[in-house]
């Protein structure tokens, strides 16, 4: 059997050597069996007529293009600047989930999806159900907006997250190891 | 010819009187000839199955069976509580765009994502690269992250900004007008 395609998902681009650090989540995959893609891989057959494109729509379109070539995705959902998780990666997500195909995610921090937002609104607990603007606060009990937990749970995905940050909350992969396994088991 | 439906994404859903307030974005969708899909629409034909489920799960496949019953899309990128639009938006354009079809983006302010995003980390401009977790802060002059942007115009549609909060950053509609009449020229 061919090994599965994943996609790894996530604002790892954007830590310092990515290209070193996506390496060893790779090998993590392929130590499960899966075929690892990264955000930073090239493309092949990439078309000709791209190289006019500004580099950003470039990136843009590769991502969607290997997101396309895969069997399934793993996605860092730790919180990125702000309660939510890099909107790069939640974007991706859904792109994924709209093909019908397998979501995982992962997050070295289990505080849920409220607690963050009213962490970063500067707001504590008690009864409160709306920012200063009125804008509702999401109180479903998940772990980030309800669109990114349905689209994983719908998808056959599970989402593991995990109090887990000896290495640094980028840089601990004891969560992403734990989700790349269940991911294995999953789609065994 | 029948109208083009047009999924309305944005967290206006979580505004006091949501309904009501969709209710002011959907007459506008109809004077341009479009047939309006609000989050808050009731599925026709919902399976009956469906209602076992956690409330949280059938609004996520509701908003996707929406969006896959939708035409185009239209989305409220306005930043909502960090430097980015709100995450369950994102992953509906990131779903909707999978599906091949237009989306349109606007928002009510027009300052570039690089800017919010060191608002948002208290940083200066001058030279800064990365955050003080020595995560890079993307710079390609966009106004989002760059999937967000990539997708809309990948998708042939068009992202509308503009300082324009007379009515407050979230009631202002009249970036969103502007960005309905692109939508209808385009689509036309």
């Amino acid at each position: 059997m061919t090994a599965r395609r994943v996609y790894l998902a996530g604002p790892d681009v954007f830590l310092p050597e990515a290209e070193a650090w996506l390496a060893r989540k790779k090998a993590i995959c392929a130590a499960e069996g899966f075929s690892p893609v990264s955000p930073l891989d090239p493309l092949p057959g990439e078309p000709e007529a791209w190289s006019a494109l500004p580099e950003w729509r470039r990136i843009a379109l590769r991502n969607e293009a290997h997101i396309r070539g895969s069997d399934a995705l793993i996605a860092n959902l730790t919180p990125f600047r702000g309660p939510s998780a890099d909107p790069g990666t939640v974007y991706e997500i859904g792109f994924m989930r709209a093909l019908g195909r397998p979501v995982f995610g992962y997050a070295t921090t289990a505080l849920p999806f409220v607690e963050r937002t009213l962490n970063c609104l500067g707001l504590s607990r008690e009864g409160v159900v709306s920012d200063a603007e009125g804008m509702a606060i999401e109180a479903f009990g998940l772990f980030d907006n309800l669109m990114i937990e349905g689209g994983i749970i719908g998808s056959g995905g599970v989402l593991v997250v995990e109090d887990c940050q000896a290495a640094g909350r980028w840089t601990d992969l004891r969560v992403f190891e734990r989700c790349v396994r269940e991911a294995a088991r999953i789609l065994a």
